[in-house]
């Protein structure tokens, strides 16, 4: 199929088609915008496939104000994977025809003692995210995200998505697969022989609980669902299954869990899940909640427990974790959707009603009536 | 002075003087109990010392009915230092004349992982507070805290007091001291070279601040009163000082600590001083606030940042902690008081009107009026 802005792959400027968000909560509409010529370190690459994240619809629904108030229009979508198609003079790890990704970071200053660690999401400067914010290193335009056709970045911050990996099912691990997988690394879970429990089963639970399998852990699965059972023991080999409102069998875990991630992305207590912690036990919060959540200190004290927040990882730790997936053939289950079936999956998603993550086909991007633009 | 009730420091059954509160919010009033016949491995001493602590406060007052209900009469006090004057036969570490103090545990299984690895205050089978519980291993009756003249406890259970130690300032140690050392251990903040930030300086957070310089560590006070900064600087000789009501103060902060130990007893959120942590950063909640804490995802997120929760420390650690303060000479200041101010040093200690622990002087404890008692 020829699309008019597939074919403006050149080194000058491009002109791309997406989907955008142009006012609170609003649908997601067709928009032209362009990008920038590319730089010498710059690699552009065709999207081919690009996931939907759950914080795409906190941010077009500007739910998380606050922090990071929504700049309308915003072209979501920060796991995209695609053919490389442009290189810069300058690039040397990537080549026209290569299989290549981008997750939720652009830029970032290079020079900060957290870049200097691979920890470019906490850039002193300034992390430049995918979308919804603008590249003060380069053009200083907006950023737009993947939820278009064709995308530029800087070598830096493009991912090798190896060869035995479906393009669909890697695109989610650029932002559901390294925000789990970075905690546990750093919480040290793979050294194996624990006992692991996820809450929640969506896109990050399901990554969540396939590491923890690949890392020799032992793993439960926690849900308000119960018709998530079956999927979780067959399809994710979980060892046990536990409904969370079944008080029960909430009791009798009591105790037992070393680490826990935690995905729900709603409000919610951490005091639900704390007792399920032994001493020492460690709760990971990857999903990220609107509202304050509540936690007691009782809770916390007894069994010297601890609750800790990680946003997504490095880029370094992304290529790993990318490798990582190579190795054990790891990938997400995905719901693929055309572009324009957007707007109901974002409904079904707030419903939670997807296995286990939507991924558009980017390739299906159509732009007859874009009445929106910024060329 | 001469007090029956300190002259039955036998072998056999002690009647001994105590304060008790009677009904919840209720002061203090004059009270008989028994202590047990000394067993083989018993320690028993009369108390000289034992510190106010603000969970003795919530613990009268019930405040804590959800997870410890008060147990009427309650006998306070986990902070007591005294002189051994009997042992039992299979006592190897103590002799009559030895200075001594016992905590917030006077018993544990013994026989559980958490015991066999010096966390007794985490038995899985159940650790014996001092007060306000049973003491399931050895006579199955109520205990009965260190507001009170003669103490009887399992030797494992007893701390040795160095000889450089005051015994009044020392007694806080076994509770205040322990409660901010355990976990700055756990989380390795003795490597030295780090800025740690305490917030609330009360008498947790003078201990936290009192190791924090012996550990090497850069020190930066937080609390809510002005009035205080001129006692944190020359008294503690904290490197800074932040008055948290001044958010110029606290924004310029922002990212500069490595550690926090926070102290606050009362319901707060921990959103106000998260910001406060670098990358990695780490905090951890001492005090016991009686409702549910907050805390925000992005705050966790935005740095890996987490809060945990600790719980005093083992009896090994005690020990460890107790020649520590030894060797650095430290111990807590304190305002020492007659047993019979005590319900005016509780109005005080509510207030937060006190430098920096109360510590009732139990030789004071006398019996003309004593109208409750369970011998």
């Amino acid at each position: 199929m020829s699309n008019p802005a597939l074919d403006s792959g050149t080194s000058g400027v491009k002109k791309v088609l997406g989907y955008a968000a142009v006012e609170k909560g609003g649908k997601l509409l067709p928009f032209v915008f362009d990008r920038r010529p590319t730089q010498p370190r710059d690699v552009v690459f065709r999207i081919l496939y690009c996931g939907i994240c759950h914080s795409d619809l906190h941010q077009i629904r500007d739910e998380w104000s606050d922090d990071v108030p929504a700049q309308y229009p915003i072209v979501p979508g920060h796991e995209m994977t695609g053919i490389v198609c442009d290189v810069g003079d300058e690039v040397t790890r990537f080549k026209i025809g290569n299989r290549v990704g981008v997750g939720c970071l652009v830029n970032s200053c290079g020079k900060c003692s957290h870049c200097k660690r691979n920890l470019e999401q906490y850039c002193e400067e300034k992390p430049i995210w995918t979308y919804n914010d603008k590249d003060i290193y380069t053009d200083n335009l907006p950023t737009y995200g993947g939820f278009s056709t064709l995308m530029v970045a800087p070598e830096r911050f493009v991912i090798k998505i190896p060869d035995g990996l479906p393009m669909d099912g890697a695109a989610p691990l650029l932002c559901a697969g390294i925000t789990v997988y970075s905690p546990m690394m750093h919480y040290k879970m793979q050294q194996g022989g624990k006992h692991f429990g996820v809450v929640g089963l969506g896109g990050l639970g399901f990554m969540a609980a396939k590491f923890a399998r690949a890392m020799g852990m032992q793993v439960t699965v926690i849900s308000s669902s119960p018709d998530k059972e079956l999927e979780a023991r067959a399809c994710l080999r979980a060892d046990d299954f536990i409904v969370s409102s079944d008080l029960k069998r909430m009791k009798k875990a009591e105790k037992t869990l070393d680490f826990i991630i935690d995905t729900v992305s709603a409000p919610h207590s951490f005091d639900k899940y704390l007792p399920l912690l032994r001493t020492n036990g460690q709760m990971v919060l990857v999903g990220m909640p609107h509202k304050p959540l509540t936690v007691s200190s009782m809770l916390l004290a007894a069994g010297r427990r601890s609750v800790a927040g990680s946003m997504i990882g490095g880029l370094k730790e992304t290529q790993e974790m990318m490798d990582f997936c190579g190795k054990h053939h790891i990938f997400c289950l995905v719901e693929r959707i055309p572009m324009d079936y957007v707007n109901n999956a974002m409904v079904r998603l707030h419903n939670s009603d997807v296995k286990y993550r939507f991924v558009i086909d980017c390739k299906t991007i159509k732009n007859p009536t874009a009445i929106y633009g910024c060329h």
